[in-house]
């Protein structure tokens, strides 16, 4: 039996192997990725980002409990971990995921670590949920820390973005971060029990009202290919953004979270918006496989002697990276 | 005169006006920076990054006063800026600075907000800082929120990198971001006057002990481009990140930090490191342009049909992602 037959047969083992080639972006991983992807495109994926400090990662594991204990669905969580491995938040809030979802064969959870690389870890994550996917979970939340512009980028390739504030935590951290109240679904004020709660839903408030809704749909969609515009328009029925209050630690609020997941999904395969999603997803998947691809083949394409003599040039300011760049892209073997 | 003219006889007008243009990424901006690329490699490139509610733009705007006033340099901040224009502490911390630094025609203070795309922020800053150190700027700060990954990747292309902790900021945001101690030449306990900044120097002292310092600097100059390693060897004399106090409100510490950056400087000339980490700088932006160049050229070889066919078929799950692209990369008009 191959790695994929196995993994849509429900093999844990066998899944968790893939992930990790898919990590590493072997050949195995990409084989079995191609095999497997007619079968995608049938989970729901959840968004979950914020600022650290706003619990998130209590938040994504009451969301999990609720859905394995009303609706047995089957989740996935991709935790995107930007956290050393010697210390921190992350490593805790593992803990605590374990013990309350582990032994649960239908709960998969994965931590990624930031990548070197730009781009790196967006594309690794695509490929992640796809397996995901695949492997037949209903929903995969994929949570990430929100303060980043790659870290937003990932969360807005979701169906449904959940965007976590939480009141308290200072001016500085307050501030809403660019893009992020453009791509939230759901805003989620988490920790409702502290004090401040009121001032948080209020300024996020008067943020929405300011945010005309009718820019963040388009710029939500905006095809990353710009060969064509989506076909449909976006739709006369608008999303406005609800705010929800929770306490992930006494799981207060939980259920109403998770209608308000259910009215957007609803929404979603109401005005079309779905498929826009799933089309904007995996156009950005797919051009980042060509730009991948056409760097690969022009590093193939140029000899050392060649890129270290341009190289030096640029060193020592005789040409500027824009002529260095030129240069060696007429330059190179047909 | 041409633009790039009145820059290099410091006109500010001119400045400002090219920033913009360089920013956009226009047709203009693209000549002044190839006129003005012979000019560069003089200025000091000063990264400064850290968790939000650590107080780095105030560390930043008490750096540019010290240099001024002690050193007669001339400084340029930039500042990454990913807040909201809507709200946040940006906006304040600008005001602050414009009350300290501005008037003064050896400063020039410009904010960036966050792009849309990933990576189009860390070109456009790369251009930003070029066009300063034309510009006969002796120090280039640039400021950016370290908790995502590009931020850090901005901050990494600096000559010397401060990252900023403050005590008492949680454990969620306590937790040193991936990447981010590897990426430290120096690091800064900003708010060292609250309690619980001997925990923080600690908690930074074991971690420093154990990321190996021999790795790092071998990270810290890997060469993006990979066509091959850079011919200089690690110096022996390894560089140990200091950690600075600092409360930046009242100016303490202030002195000692630009002593230990002083000292980092001596550092990396002494050790052949300062022409190391321009060269890191110059490739990862070449190779930025070329991958651009590429996708750029990729798009005039297809037509609208091929695309749309393409992503149809990916869309019905026929062929994946990855099949898509190699056909669309081997289809292409030669």
């Amino acid at each position: 039996m191959t790695s994929s037959q196995a993994i849509l047969n429900g093999d844990r083992l066998a899944l968790a192997r893939l992930l990790t080639q898919v990590e590493n972006n072997s050949q195995e991983g990409r084989s079995s990725l191609m095999e497997l992807f007619p079968h995608t495109g049938k989970a729901h994926l959840i968004g979950v980002t914020g600022a650290p400090g706003t619990g998130k990662s209590s938040l994504v594991n009451q969301l999990a409990l609720h859905y394995r204990k009303n609706e047995n669905k089957r989740i996935a969580i991709v935790a995107i971990d930007p956290s050393s491995p010697f210390t921190g938040g992350a490593v805790l809030g593992d803990r605590v995921r374990m013990r309350d979802l582990s032994g649960d064969p239908n709960v998969f959870i994965r931590s990624m670590a930031s990548r070197g690389s730009l781009g790196g870890l967006a594309q690794a994550t695509a490929n992640v949920v796809q397996v995901f996917d695949a492997a037949g979970f209903d929903i995969v939340i994929v949570e990430t820390v929100g303060a980043g512009q790659s870290e937003v980028d990932i969360a807005r390739l979701a169906h449904t973005t959940l965007v976590v504030e939480a009141p308290g935590l200072g001016d500085d951290i307050q501030a809403i971060k660019a893009g992020i109240l453009e791509i939230a679904d759901i805003l989620v004020v988490n920790k409702a029990d502290r004090p401040g709660v009121e001032n948080t839903e209020k300024a996020l408030k008067s943020m929405l009202e300011l945010a005309h809704p009718t820019e963040r749909v388009f710029k939500h969609h905006g095809v990353s290919m710009k060969v064509e515009a989506p076909k449909q328009k976006p739709t006369t029925a608008m999303w406005i953004p609800p705010i929800q209050r929770t306490v992930s630690t006494e799981g207060t609020g939980i259920p109403e979270l998770v209608n308000a997941i259910g009215r957007h999904v609803a929404h979603l395969r109401l005005s079309g918006d779905w498929s826009l999603r799933e089309r904007t997803r995996l156009e950005v998947e797919l051009e980042a496989l060509i730009r991948d691809g056409l760097m690969n083949q022009f590093r193939d394409s140029i000899t050392t002697q060649q890129y270290e003599e341009t190289m030096e040039s640029v060193m020592q300011r005789k040409i500027s990276p824009w002529e260095a760049a030129s240069t060696l892209m007429n330059g190179r073997k047909p």
